[in-house]
């Protein structure tokens, strides 16, 4: 038996979304009727009814873990994904390259999109020392990296340092819980926001980028400190073996942090010119050389919704629908049982995550089906699985008879 | 965006209730099955399958708290619903006005339902004074009232004086922890209780009521014994600005614990007399002036069924079909969500709460609507909400697009 989930980010919308249909709605998707149709359908609130959710918490939820007891933020999960190792007692957060004027008031978030000098402004940021501890840096796409702290005594209960808006000068960072490894972090922090300004704009980059009225690279802001989790690998839970597919770092981190093999194929880039097709291609050679589950994570739903744009929302999901199609003809539904879900709703109008459920299709031998015949929030209402709050992975695995008896 | 909660209490039933139907079934309710058809219907457990409701447990769980986290008892709603200042510390009853004879039995619970005297009574009680500790007792309809006990070291963890029936005589109260604050505070209730019989049995109002064979209000029965539970306001986890519209001194009471501004409208009476239509207008000019969110609350159904009335209860349910039809012409639902539902089901047979789950319905422009066009238990079974436990605001304001993201 082997399993398969797939995770359409931001699949969920609403009817206000493209002339009174969701972009699922609107989509044409033969691929998932059809597999709605040999499935057991129902809708799945991420981690539960009127809760909006951030797209990590709502993964580790939809992975079978309790996020409000498991998670601690974002960074951990960034630095895991780009292959960074987090020990026990480091400090990660995310960590954006931006461009400050002399007042630290933020001009640009993303530096431009830069994507020159990375290895050098990576060497700089390495090179800061602060009391006794470690700085490690590792730059992922343009102004995309992530940060970690290592040292004694450090704590993660501290704010952003990102403002997360333009015009704002960037943030103090303050103790979030009063003892002495809170404050000392927010104290090494700060520092640390300061000489990375210093260090950075006077790099050879920096000052071409100038030169060319290009934004320079003279600051890193960071958000989302967080350490590693408490968390059992799916191994060590369900005694399997499994592959992640992502093209975003964010996913990827969370995959490892659950013990999964991560892939990042050709073409995958997280973004909606992926190409997915060699994401399910991956899969498929995951199971092939002996993995009993693989998870695949299609992103760009999700930036089309923020970007407040249905036709490429549908057109994505579209494209989600003939990579499952792909899929469908080439696995065993004998032998392999599949979930198709999103992590959350990214409705149109809104443009952001919200708390509205995602339809949830599971399929394969051992699921009974229901008379659901089509993919999409309304049909999904009538489906037999009822609404479900996360907890996707045990009950995918529970159809794989993959599960431990609780009890005797 | 606005939201307006609406709660008839005790609203659902069985199919005892007449002649096969329950009574919203067999009620005439074109209003509400219109809100059915253009919303998304579901069954609610007010706090979970399973769990039989009380009116505050009830309406905690549906505001979206824990009830059996934050619930510490009845008192301190009754106590804040009449306008008294609640401060930490302070432990709060129910207190009844009730007859009883030398020996403390109880001739009549209500004294008479008692409706003269009431100020001369409340400075009687108001006088007493036990060690250090101050007593508080405010008069609000008849014989009801709530009291406090303002002093050091006082608990709530003490058995009610109340004996709930005729016939029986005051209980000694006793500490239910095995503490120094709790055995005191059981003594000082136990002396209030002896002292307030020796100075009402005593007033002119009395006498005079004893010489008219009236039942004398001659003691006061405490109950509910609670103190101000640690839950945060709506505004401080939502941001928003709410108003409640009531009758009854609980629902207004809880509604102030939650932060909301409270307003009894002219003829709401918490009877099944009350004017609803003068509720929805005062719901209608607070968000008109300017607030996020109104609660409304109508009691009669709920006081109906306790008595065992089907007929006032059907009734009682057409006149809140009447007054959500005010209230669907006078509202833009593409400005508006609305959540319709009951507090719990009080079948007219058993006479009081059950933990029958009660229909819901959500609607407003974010909602995907399902195929329900009717508003009844059976029909809300096939509603695309399913079956929820509680957390309506949560998901009320989930619609409204007011709620922080929980992760990234």
């Amino acid at each position: 038996m082997k399993a398969i989930l797939i995770i359409a980010d931001g699949l969920g919308g609403r009817p206000t979304d493209y002339n009174g249909k969701t972009c699922l709605e609107a989509a044409n998707t033969p691929n998932l009727d059809r597999l709605a149709a040999i499935g057991i359908n129902g809708l799945l609130d991420p981690i539960k009814p009127g809760v909006r959710p951030g797209s990590d918490t709502a993964h580790l939820s939809i992975f079978g873990y309790d996020p409000e007891k498991v998670y601690t933020g974002r960074g951990v999960f960034e630095a895991l994904g780009i292959g960074m190792e987090v020990k026990d007692g480091d400090i990660c957060f995310r960590a954006n390259l931006a461009t400050v004027d002399n007042n630290l008031k933020v001009i640009d978030r993303r530096a431009g999109r830069i994507n020159e000098g990375l290895k050098e402004i990576e060497e700089a940021i390495n090179s800061i020392e602060i009391k006794d501890v470690k700085i490690i840096y590792r730059s992922s796409v343009e102004h995309r990296g992530a940060l970690i702290l290592r040292g004694e005594n450090l704590s993660h209960n501290i704010t952003d340092a990102d403002p997360h808006k333009v015009g704002l000068k960037v943030e103090k960072v303050k103790a979030l819980t009063d003892d002495e490894s809170a404050r000392r972090t927010a104290e090494i922090v700060n520092e640390f926001i300061q000489r990375s300004h210093q260090i950075l704009k006077n790099l050879p980059v920096n000052k071409r980028r100038e030169r060319e009225r290009k934004p320079p690279a003279n600051i890193v802001l960071l958000r989302g400190g967080s350490i590693k989790p408490k968390i059992k690998s799916l191994r060590e839970i369900y005694g399997i073996e499994g592959s992640a597919i992502a093209g975003g770092a964010l996913y990827l981190g969370i995959a490892k942090a659950i013990g999964l093999k991560t892939i990042k194929p050709e073409g995958a880039t997280g973004r909606k010119d992926s190409d997915l097709i060699s994401k399910v291609k991956a899969a498929l050679e995951e199971l092939d050389k002996g993995k009993d589950f693989v998870f695949i994570h299609f992103k760009g739903a999700d930036s089309c919704a923020h970007d407040h744009d249905a036709k490429s929302k549908i057109e994505f999901i579209e494209k989600i629908d003939q990579a499952l199609g792909y899929l469908l003809e080439n696995v065993d539904l004998d032998d392999v049982h599949i979930a198709f879900t999103g992590d959350h709703s990214t409705p149109i109008e809104f443009g952001d995550h919200t708390a509205d459920p995602v339809p949830i299709i599971i399929a394969g031998r051992n699921v009974t089906p229901d008379d659901v015949k089509r993919f999409s929030e309304r049909s999904a209402m009538k489906g037999g699985l009822g609404r479900i709050s996360g907890r996707v992975i045990p009950i995918l695995f529970g159809y794989c008879d993959w599960l431990e008896k609780f009890g005797a």
